[in-house]
């Protein structure tokens, strides 16, 4: 039997990859691609069965990105997990730490170990596209002085020794990650569902809207907003919430909130894991 | 009398600057910073008397750093304004359209510039880190076939010509930005107010959040939110509303408010320019 194919973005060894292990097993052949529109397309076109996105980090915030594809193309959200971001410096085996200068990563990683460079002001951080490239660019450079920062797995595919674990400043480091699919799954009654909206243009309208929920005691995780293209200064509304839209109360609160929405659209009901907010 | 000086980030020539000119006119001295850090430092030890910072774009959504730094820091909102953002490609004098093979500017500014790069696949649009940079490099780097793409202000600072006007693909672009000082000025009865602040964690909490300012007829114009450090999956809400803190209702309000929440603080109360939401 074929392997299911998986699609992330970035290099082999990145953080997305092993967040594609976490939620659909090692027996899969995770795909990578370069950008996240490209990740849509080969799922969409079914180049590949599912895909995986990073959507919030919980120092950073949103990848605002993931949620405007989201809106824009077809893939449904049928699982989530949250990874702890672990930082390592590794260099090519037989490579000292007494003889790191220089340490490429991605910057927002650099930006999460400042500590880390401040310790050692000797070593410079270094700027790269992607912290699974760095570890794979150093990997055959044949420099004796450079390291990178990235995950434990992006060492053990490169073959790269850790020389310290865990540099990063903050160990409350979390990156929640959706599995998405052409088709929507059943999941069970503890479940988490991602909707879409507009809201029509009227004083208190987003007051309207919690109303819906909070009248039904349904518990809103997560609420995000971001701009209407063409229309200055209104806004699309992300919500997740508690429930699944097989069960009818949930499905009588989305009857309610049509009525102050102009448009809505529901990204998927899956199983809750990740209890935010 | 010695000129007010403000600071902005980015080169001279930037929007921000032109942000500048349109809230405090063209007799004040405006000073760039590199960064949105060393400008707010720059204000706060009084080595400028205020400063401006965009908040958001209508395409591109909110300008987060800038957000987690009116938390931080102990600047206020004195104003705001918007300005429509026009994109120029332009050159050094003599080197006509036909010669351009290559255009610099941010990458923000050339992805909104995809037909132009669409309709003239010869042109090669290419990363810099800054708009009004890349036209002070093109200025002094004596190339025949290179252009930028910037604000008209940049081509009249740098000497440049205007090759084509507006080459931007959406129309309805537009940046708001913010004015600020170190102290609360007095502003009118049309005014918007900005707070930020962290809710106690219970359910529908957001709900009796927005009730504080429903039931009280006081419009929002704008919500944003953004992760709090060491808090995971907890959120600081960000807030506009019309009203000064001036007025009795929004004082009521805030007092209803602080029975829900941790911890509130008053960004400013200014006049109301845009209207968002």
């Amino acid at each position: 039997m074929a392997k299911k194919k998986i699609a992330f973005q970035g290099e082999r060894g990145a953080f997305s990859e092993v967040a594609v292990q976490d939620m659909t097993g090692k027996s899969t052949l995770p795909v990578p691609y370069d950008s996240f529109e490209a990740l849509f397309d080969a799922v969409e076109n079914r180049q590949c069965d599912l895909g995986v996105i990073p959507i919030e980090n919980s120092l950073v915030g949103s990848i605002h990105k993931n949620y405007d594809l989201l809106l824009e193309r077809k893939l449904v959200i049928i699982a989530e997990t949250q990874l702890r971001i672990v930082h390592c410096l590794m260099a090519p085996k037989g490579v000292p730490f007494s003889r790191i200068t220089k340490v490429y990563s991605h910057p927002v990683a650099l930006d999460q170990c400042r500590n880390f460079f401040r310790k050692h002001n000797t070593i410079a951080p270094i700027s790269y596209y992607d912290t699974a490239g760095a570890v794979k660019m150093i990997s055959t450079s044949g420099s004796t002085n450079s390291g990178a920062i990235a995950s434990p797995y992006a060492a053990e595919l490169y073959d790269m020794k850790i020389l310290k674990k865990s540099v990063e400043d903050e160990k409350s480091n979390y990156t929640r990650f959706l599995l998405l699919g052409r088709k929507q799954k059943k999941c069970g009654k503890t479940a988490k569902t991602s909707i879409v909206f507009s809201m029509i243009h009227e004083p208190g309208v987003l007051y309207k809207v919690l109303s819906v929920f909070a009248l039904r005691d349904i518990n809103l995780t997560k609420i995000e907003s971001r701009p209407v293209r063409k229309k200055t200064w209104q806004y699309h509304f992300y919500i997740d919430f508690i429930g699944s839209v097989d069960q009818k109360h949930v499905q009588k609160a989305l009857g309610h909130l049509s009525e102050v929405t102009h448009f809505i659209k529901i990204l998927g009901s899956y199983p809750l894991t990740v209890n935010g907010g």
